[in-house]
């Protein structure tokens, strides 16, 4: 028996603080039969931040949150570790169409578009359900949320910005920061260093900001300056923006 | 006498779905005593699409909304048209905190840290008023709109985003395209033809997609094979993805 109705939606949640989800976002979750979400990589006990999110933006979505394992993205975009993450997701989105579910919401930090695996679990649904539509919501992403609480405009006028994950490489990033007048890169991790010493090589350093849980209880947010001596963990964003003539930041 | 309680709030208002707003969004639209509005360009009696979506998700503002003048980016970040509006918006701001508002929310498509004029408005407002507090609401881009409803992950694994204004020139446009995996070209208007024939020379363009009005109802989602023959307004965005073996995209 097919049911055309049924749906699997990518919903982005933002980047941690509850009230940067979108109106779409809380009507869906509330409104979901099942909603995964990616459990923390080192402690399955734990809700990831997804889950926080979720409960948080929708406090009586407890009993539909369905935890689903979580994979880091690493050097390639595809490893086998990434590859079970998402087909676990994918069999927990199945299972739960199965037990009658209409709506089904895979919840993720940030943007389903951007760095997210929702694609790859989408693809693994629409081969085993053909009929389930698949649907997107979009999130607000940690550069956001950063450039939003830092007060540094990511762009403005005809200002090119660009997206790196330094796990492409310092050459890329190098490449990167030679064409755009923006640059933001994620997942630095222990190269943070490294990556700060390239943008002060660039004379970049002032417009540089690295944030860390931005808009959550344990939010960082450090000049690009001191950045180098506090380290930062893997999940920070750095932003290095031109030197403006407006830039009213607050560091 | 000082207040020192005065906020400005630059507020993203997202794309256009009035459902693609923030619960902080909404919730800071409620509270504004006051809350500016860019107009539209060419008709000054008309609700602007920020205005539209003010009204929609906060249908108890109308009495608060002031309209303000808009000028569209062009080719140089500031020109003295854009100075203009600015100017007015912080003197339309500086007058609501005499007449004694506490709380001024400045309402923009998309998200104030991409290619808005908040932060140059803002300067000026603390220029005339240092002890206002200015703050910043993210908001979902046109770009992740489109990549949404297109279900076209923006940037996956590690893969480099690059956002380019077609203001910038061709040449930067070329530039961006040879370093970046997916690229996102707004204001591309008549130029639309030569960014497209450009895409194509560097084999883009069946990962391309051309969207306008996003979730609105006159919404138009093409794909970039397309694209050239119907055309696009000012306003569309343009997005390059790499072709990939998930993408389930719906062109």
């Amino acid at each position: 028996m097919t049911n055309i109705h049924r749906r699997l939606v990518g919903v982005g949640v933002g980047p941690g603080d509850p009230e940067l989800v979108t109106v779409k976002a809380v009507r869906l979750l509330a409104a979901a039969d099942a909603i995964l979400v990616p459990a923390t990589e080192r402690s399955e006990g734990t809700a990831g931040r997804a889950e926080q999110v979720v409960l948080a933006a929708c406090p009586d979505a407890a009993a539909r949150v369905v935890r689903v394992p979580f994979s880091m993205g690493d050097r390639s975009g595809v490893t086998d570790r990434r590859r079970e993450a998402w087909e676990a997701s994918a069999a927990a989105a199945v299972a739960a169409f199965a037990a009658g579910a209409d709506l089904v919401a895979f919840a993720t930090v940030g943007d389903p578009s951007v760095y997210s695996t929702f694609s790859y679990l989408a693809s693994e649904v629409t081969a085993a359900l053909p009929d389930v539509a698949i649907e997107v919501v979009p999130g607000i992403t940690a550069m956001q949320a950063l450039a939003a609480a830092s007060r540094t405009p990511l762009v403005e006028g005809t200002e090119v910005l660009a997206l790196v994950p330094v796990t492409a490489g310092l050459d890329v990033l190098d490449a990167v920061v030679a064409v755009a007048d923006t640059v933001v890169a994620y997942k630095a991790g222990r190269r943070l260093p490294e990556v700060l010493e390239r943008l002060e090589a660039s004379g970049r350093l002032a417009g540089t900001v690295v944030g860390t849980d931005v808009g959550l209880p344990g939010e960082s947010i450090v000049a690009g300056r001191d950045a180098a001596r506090t380290g930062a963990p893997y999940f920070s964003t750095v932003l290095s923006a031109p030197a403006r003539a407006t830039t009213g930041g607050r560091l």
